[in-house]
């Protein structure tokens, strides 16, 4: 194991009805005028809005508001909360939906409080200092952004989908009620699967130290998305499959998977990021056209780890034979597993790839992949 | 899954070399006078203790001084431990050391906070109010103590052996080096591994909600210990299996094995701490005589999981063929298996079940637990 440091200090109020005491939890803190985002409209008709607006009031907590955060959401909704938040001087900043808003509030809590554009922080031209208190309702689990301190969004103007990361940008409180996510359509789920998966996967595979208690607990997470994935397919309302969907969710990228474990980077949402920032396809969708490609690239650099995923998850004993039940999987579940099952047009992976190498030389990675290495893995995806 | 909090504010520092950084974290939290624990004069003569002072020095941070703390450790070092605390108007509290020195240093730092005798709040006559903040260094993966809020500390003149908890009990930053762990005895490495595997299954079968995402968690856990067990007896200089160990541990009592799962209780600890008060055995050699002989007491009211533990963990089909195989475990590495073994008169076994019964009225268990229960355990464990 290398050395590591974990502190994740953010509190998780997880169960029903938990949403509730959103306003007790922001009092607490003192603070008294937030900035309130959502995604859809669809949380005024369903009773949240007015759950979490009656919880904000009852707790003499004022709030202005920012609707209309979309999937992969955009730079140009960011400033317009840091407009909005700095205009109306909002002490926190408070994210009711799934991680594309939570996303968003987080970028929009680091550009308030920063002096640079938030966009130069993206590009890694300076290190974020500060940023407002965030506090969270999820009503998606996929991304694990409730319960770590980064945040991706697209730059719509350059296509360029980006991350941020500070230890400034852990959420106070996040709220995980299960109930609230049931509303989740049947893609999403499958959507968010293959997001939760690939989370866990990547340091997994291509981490040179990974210990075995590691790769054990992220089995243990994907055996249990698996699991969930197939129970929720076939009913929506199992609230016990949809919570443990939901903690495997926040277990899956807050550092626990990988502590300990060597240098590790994210290859498959590196590429991933080219296709929903030039496509607009949901993210997870984006991964499983990636993932069994990229596997089968690279497997042969660690064949024994794929042979352990093959039989642990699969119970197959080949590493071929466990990315090709993996992709049946994906595809079982309804996730589209090539680029042409997303109506990509495969002309189009020369653009892809450059998308995708400005990100690889932007993080240091393009030693390995190179142009010709994104290439040859989109080609894979065809 | 049952509704909770997750909230661990602790500061992990995991790896090489990482006790030097200490006098830097304290600094950072302002502190500048420290009241410094440890058990035996080893750490003396080891360099360890010279580490940490040079590291509080060159900090700016002056220190006072309690050594002795010994395992399964005594109310009467506690009460000296606040007196000086007291006395010296220490601001923070730091352990250096096992689970012992830790639960020594959270139960000093509630009492040189609180106005009440700090036995009274082991009584749970009322409740902590706050506390000294405290830091440590580990050298003895066992308890979990580094990354959890409570603390077990036994009352020498009436032999009880009793625990305090609250949230302002976690430590700020705790320091884990496994190079430190590695003048373990053997038989302290095995009572280790039965107190990290008491850890998980307590809640894993008793509780009535244990869902299969937290069961995996569990399992992880248990075969990491077995695996890394098995390789520090043969060679105590395995780094990797000395780091595993140690952080599978600390996961095993931090709440993330029991996040979600029913109200469960520790039975199993709850009859060892009586053994340990009265005898002054080691903690896990106490529970390596409990647990088999609990388990077969109690299996039959949740069969399917002990089956299923016995499948997973033993390639097992009948949970008392799993019992039979983890009560040979516990003897293969060296542990007690039975009161016998560690010279405990089966005479005694009024005398440890009154005991362990004040404890179980106190924790209103004994609605289950009753005298007569206790004492059927313990003649399984004769």
């Amino acid at each position: 194991m290398v050395n590591f440091t974990y502190h994740v200090p953010t509190k998780i109020e997880f169960g029903k009805d938990k949403e509730k005491e959103i306003g007790a939890h922001i009092a607490s803190y003192g603070y008294k005028k937030v900035l309130l985002c959502y995604g859809s409209e669809r949380i005024k008709k369903d009773g949240l809005f007015n759950t979490v607006t009656e919880s904000l009031k009852a707790n003499g907590i004022e709030f202005v508001e920012l609707g209309g955060i979309v999937s992969n959401p955009i730079l140009s909704k960011v400033y317009e909360g840091i407009k909005i938040a700095k205009d109306n001087n909002v002490e926190a900043v408070l994210a009711v939906g799934g991680g594309s808003v939570l996303d968003s509030v987080k970028s929009i809590a680091a550009g308030a409080f920063c002096h640079n554009d938030i966009w130069d922080y993206f590009m890694l031209k300076d290190a974020i200092t500060g940023a407002l208190p965030i506090f969270d309702i999820l009503t998606l689990a996929a991304t694990g952004s409730e319960m770590n301190c980064g945040a991706v969004v697209t730059n719509e103007k350059t296509k360029q989908k980006y991350a941020i990361q500070s230890p400034v940008l852990y959420p106070k409180v996040s709220i995980m009620n299960p109930e609230l996510m049931k509303s989740v359509s049947k893609d999403y789920l499958v959507y968010s699967a293959v997001d939760i998966i690939a989370h866990t996967i990547e340091g997994y595979f291509n981490a040179t130290v990974q210990p075995h208690f590691q790769s054990r607990i992220v089995e243990s997470i994907i055996q249990t998305v698996i699991e969930t994935t197939e129970i929720l397919i076939q009913n929506p309302d199992d609230y016990n499959a949809r919570a443990q969907f939901a903690w495997a969710s926040t277990q899956a990228l807050n550092g626990l998977t990988t502590a300990g474990t060597a240098p590790f980077i994210y290859p498959n949402h590196m590429i991933e990021h080219s296709l929903s920032a030039i496509f607009n396809i949901a993210h997870g969708a984006g991964l499983a056209i990636v993932i069994p490609a990229w596997a089968k690239w690279y497997f042969k650099r660690n064949e024994e780890q794929f042979k352990r995923f093959a039989k642990i998850i699969f119970d197959t004993n080949s590493a071929e034979d466990g990315i090709e039940a993996l992709k049946a999987w994906f595809k079982k579940v309804g996730a589209p597993v090539s680029l042409k099952d997303a109506n990509i047009d495969e002309n189009r992976i020369d653009e892809i790839t450059a998308n995708a190498y400005e990100a690889s030389k932007l993080w240091g990675l393009s030693d390995v992949y190179t142009k010709e290495a994104i290439a040859e893995i989109l080609t894979l995806a065809k």
